[in-house]
């Protein structure tokens, strides 16, 4: 079984981003991590920034340097595939501690020592929507008044798209991992619990089964706590007769899953049975517009055309699929204006949100873009679940 | 019991940044916040983004806005004290969905509203450490070619430094439901356990107690695993006879706990127990060397030539304590450079780290500074723990 990704691959997506630094005639490429924005920290190095954060700087022949904060050098010598490592202020913890005596490198260190002295004049950014005011000013005095700074995060996020056989391996695992999870959790639920309660007996069930961690907040919402796309398990008690939405996501191998089902403790009422049956309706036939060579904007028109030719127009709030990965939503997104071909070994999360005035609900599963259709990744209890 | 912070203190924190920016003639501040840091949002608004981003807007006078991303509208004004509500691009989750159809507004419109037409020249930046480049950008382009952006963190941090009663009863409860859970642990530990399942029994059994969620990345660590200051809990397997470090911490009502115990499952050998109870012993110290009008850099130097006068000066790592509150981790530190006099309700977690070629421990403990002394949050299981 793949548990992690091996040491030759994390060394082929260097080499693939040289060889695009060198098509575009770039010095180097500067990535950034946080503990929660670590997605191209992991896929270039395995290390996963927490409580500081990280950089790593890819040289356009040569070997790169992971850059971290002051405190963290055995946590990231035990992680990162790259060998060169600095500690630099930088990269310290938001609390900004001193850290007299621990000695650290500038920007203009690094650079001079993974571009064997020439030094870094036109520089590719692959994290601008995350990258922190004091690593853009350490590297726009780096690379010096005639320096430039290049947007250029498609370059990295462009290779993640497309999974390689031991990254689906991966999700394929994590997957199996949360579904277990969620049969656990679906055999425990109760009224009377509170919604966090619940979302501490998923955690304890992944953790047992091997997960690496959560790949998301986990989402166990009631009544109208279901209402939002984006919200925060509460201390509200759980009733019957109430909708109940749960999404979980184990982390495997530095790779996410997520499983969103929508239950009931007790008989679902008829007129909530039918936005839920809608709902899964929508979800499954997602699956069957997908292949690769279909263009992701027709996914997302005929998504909202099946909802609107079907009276729940107005139900509509967000879907049909997110790209997943290492983080649970990654680029790309399948919106009406997502004028890109879907490619073999593309995974998403198929994503249906049925909103109503005092509920919403949500079929949630990870599938493949294949030659001819979709691997869905999980499929237990795509039915009206009562407990 | 106190379970949240009132309203009322929430608009209090406003009333005093505005004071402040009148002192300083500043026309806004502005602070942000991510899912991993989001002190000043929680701290100003009760609002902690999840996937995106968020920033607030304090005019001089007048009310203040919270700005979000497109997809959190219902989750923020479920969670925000402040009403006035704005969806822009800027503070979009990092995946980057274009959201065509989702009305956004621009940072000009916001700084507009918040200022009653008169704009905003002279903006104080509470968050430079963290600050995005679109966020900057943005506010950037909106104060305009002669506008100011002046860095002003001190105005919220120092806000933050001393807590309030009603901060102080919640990291107090905080600490409870993390003690009850570790007693929880170390009642159920067993050899053959990963280090991950153990973070999956300990959170299971805060959220049934009533925690929020985890402070943070929980850490349960065995053998050469608890070198590290910072490291994350493995599939390793838990063996009889090694060092086990267990750093728990529960978060209740938006403030943060932490209990950090080593501890053996068996007999403790002579050598190992030499080094833990040494750190013990720093630990318990330190107590005695806190109180409100001490310089902080004297606590610390104190506890480093403990070590030393010791003969553990080379088992020294870190510490003596750091600030606490709503992030684990946060402002100030007490650091060999640390100027300023500890004052009362000022709260650190005390942090007792002892580092060998084989093996770390760590005591930690929540403290708050008073007149006299310390009140500590917690105290259980300050001893030699064999199970």
């Amino acid at each position: 079984m793949v548990t992690e990704i091996p040491r030759s691959e994390f060394q082929d997506r260097i080499r693939r981003i040289q060889r695009e630094l060198d098509r575009r005639n770039l010095d180097a490429y500067l990535v950034h991590g946080s503990e929660i924005d670590f997605a191209n920290i992991l896929y270039l190095s395995n290390h996963w920034p927490q409580w500081e954060t990280a950089g790593i700087i890819v040289p356009r022949e040569g070997e790169p340097a992971l850059m971290i904060g002051p405190e963290a050098e055995p946590f990231a010598r035990a992680r990162s595939v790259i060998p060169r490592i600095h500690k630099m202020i930088e990269y310290r913890e938001s609390a900004e501690p001193d850290y007299p005596g621990i000695p650290v490198s500038t920007f203009g260190d690094v650079f001079a020592e993974v571009s064997g002295g020439r030094g870094i004049r036109r520089l590719g950014l692959g994290d601008w929507s995350i990258l922190p005011m004091p690593v853009y000013e350490g590297v726009k005095k780096a690379v010096g008044p005639q320096g430039e700074l290049i947007r250029a995060e498609d370059i990295v996020s462009g290779m993640r798209t497309v999974k390689s056989e031991n990254e689906l391996a991966l999700i394929r695992r994590a997957h199996e991992i949360t579904e277990d999870a969620l049969g656990e959790v679906i055999g425990k639920i109760k009224p009377g619990m509170t919604e966090k309660q619940v979302v501490g007996i998923a955690l304890e069930a992944m953790y047992r089964r091997g997960a690496e961690c959560e790949g998301f907040t986990q989402y166990v919402f009631a009544g109208v706590n279901t209402r939002a796309a984006i919200f925060r398990a509460t201390h509200k008690k759980i009733e019957a007769g109430e909708l109940i939405q749960l999404n979980f996501g184990a982390r495997f191998g530095g790779y996410c899953s997520a499983i969103g089902r929508p239950l009931i403790i007790g008989k679902m009422p008829a007129e909530m049975k039918r936005f839920v049956q809608f709902g899964l309706d929508a979800h499954q036939r997602t699956y069957e517009w997908i292949k690769a060579g279909v263009t992701a904007s027709d996914v997302a028109k005929k998504f909202h055309r099946y909802y609107e030719d079907n009276g729940f127009g107005s139900n509509h709030l967000y879907g049909p699929c997110h790209g997943t990965g290492i983080i649970e939503v990654e680029k790309p997104w399948m919106e009406t204006s997502s004028d890109y071909p879907l490619q073999e070994n593309m995974t998403f999360m198929a994503d249906t949100f049925v909103t109503t005035p005092d509920f919403g609900l949500r079929w949630e599963d990870g599938i493949r873009v294949t030659k001819t259709g979709v691997e869905p990744f999980s499929g237990k209890w795509q039915k009206i679940i009562e407990v």
